[in-house]
């Protein structure tokens, strides 16, 4: 087997990476993502970058099996397009597999974000080995990705996952997308920044960290957590609680093996966040399926949006 | 193809088929459940009588290509071995297919109620031709069954989809389960009457209907409401909401083409619950969602015991 291409396209950067099956990363590049307004036209420069990168690594061009893409949703995977992407402006309906495939004569594979994400922790991170794995980003926003009997599940549109909008309060506190009581409106950092800065008072040691109340964020509040403070304690209590409920629903409905928590549970670490929210779903779902239920931290990192173009690729050429 | 032979045990009736991979059935035979307090001998019995069936539907046992066995969970199809049925005594640990595979030498294959249900409707019935589907029971409790990719989803231990004790209030009302604000306790049809006999008023219909308002039901219930009756109307109104609340987390989380709903939906109808069901759900997911997912009423009415113990058959056989 030779060597695998990744390109993770974010709302700021475009990472690229070379590596191979086991996720070794051969040669990688982080670049801002610069939408020219013509996409067909960026993806060209893309692959120029791309044959630098594969050289980089010590590779030829024929050594490249296949290239993986992770993308903001939404998209068709099985068309290889982007559909709608938000912040891409002339990256609409954009025949992204065509495009490279093109470029490249070799397969090209597409997912959206949180997917590439699963698939990259799945294959090289905390959920390795599993059958039945649910990974929720837990950032700015909550995305989710599903292996479900060693398969991604992707779902109409390849749009399930969407766990940040999944009512977890029927009626409850406004979410960014429109709706109410969507489970990123209690546990999505942009939501919780949002309360925070209501909320938190301005003696506190996450307003002393943040510079004043007004940039209070989940990072002020993890670290002021993190010293024992009791504001921030009761605050991050709160936010487990939360996760522990969307969880709980994730549980029932799956039986998934292990949920994979990134970003800010796995900021707070194990003491408070992991441990709290492991026994509030232990609480509340069967006895024989919270002991078959692992509760893990994200392993990947930094690293995540290498592997997660990486993992797509990967995915990709194993699904056939 | 020969046929396909299911057992479906339940609570209160063995029903058992002979059939064919169409959903055809050639011989059926309902009987009480009986359980003797030795399952092993239980299951022989049943053997002879398969023999009998298979004879009156004028096959010979060399026909038979598969053994489908519907079952209360907890269970492990894998092992083939039934776990710990609550209403089974002598049924604990027992191994099901091991049984039967040396009374019948053809492969047994056994799964639990809800999944064998969804494998009905889906190979049979309302979702036929679909390839990510959810089934909802919706009878005296709520089960589920999830058709994803194409495949059974089982999760841990043959739990998933266990959508009754999915939260959908937290620390809401009290569920037969012991906990709080479970899918079931609002949606359940034995939670449900359990709520009428204390907030029916004595001089409504539902109650004239049940004879009294110790007695209502969702039957009654639903008998009123097609009547017209306002306050039948509005109960069905809640229960409507509390299922469409249900069906929002589902599509978020699976994003399916079609959701299945059995029992009191399938009887209060298109109108008066299956239409505002569907405006509800529409309501509160992403229009692109909507605009793809089915909500359907359950095809297969008397003959589910039956033609879910042949779907098991039929699915053991093609997923080999």
């Amino acid at each position: 087997m030779g060597v695998l291409v990744g390109i993770d396209v974010g709302g700021t950067k475009i990472a690229c990476a070379v590596g191979d099956a086991s996720g070794r990363l051969l040669a990688t590049v982080r670049r801002p993502t610069r939408p020219s307004g013509d996409g067909a036209a960026d993806l060209a420069e893309l692959a120029g970058s791309l044959r630098d990168l594969v050289a980089e690594a010590g590779c030829e061009p024929a050594d490249v099996d296949a290239i993986g893409v992770s993308l903001p949703g939404p998209l068709d995977p099985d068309r290889g397009v982007l559909l709608d992407p938000p912040n891409l402006p002339g990256w609409h309906d954009l025949p992204v597999r065509d495009l490279l495939t093109d470029a490249f004569s070799v397969p090209v594979f597409i997912e959206n974000d949180a997917n590439a994400a699963a698939l990259a922790e799945w294959h090289f991170g905390a959920a390795r080995g599993y059958e039945h794995v649910v990974y929720l980003t837990m950032s700015t926003g909550v995305g989710g990705g599903l292996i479900l009997g060693g398969r991604l599940h992707r779902g109409v549109l390849a749009s399930a996952g969407e766990i940040g909008h999944m009512p977890i309060e029927w009626d409850g506190a406004p979410c960014a997308c429109g709706r109410r009581g969507c489970f990123e409106a209690y546990v999505g950092g942009a939501a919780w920044a949002q309360r925070l800065r209501v909320v938190t008072p301005a003696t506190s040691r996450a307003a002393a960290l943040a510079g004043g109340v007004a940039g209070v964020t989940a990072r002020h509040l993890v670290a002021a957590a993190r010293e024992g403070d009791a504001f921030a304690l009761e605050e991050l209590h709160r936010w487990n609680d939360y996760v522990a409920r969307g969880i709980t629903s994730l549980a029932f409905v799956l039986a998934p093996q292990v949920v994979v928590l990134g970003t800010i549970a796995t900021a707070a670490g194990e003491a408070l966040s992991l441990a709290p929210i492991r026994a509030r779903v232990a609480e509340r779902i069967w006895p024989f399926l919270a002991e078959r239920l692992q509760i893990l931290p994200a392993a990947l990192g930094d690293s995540l949006p290498h592997h997660a173009a990486i993992g797509v690729a990967l995915e990709g050429l194993r699904a056939g």
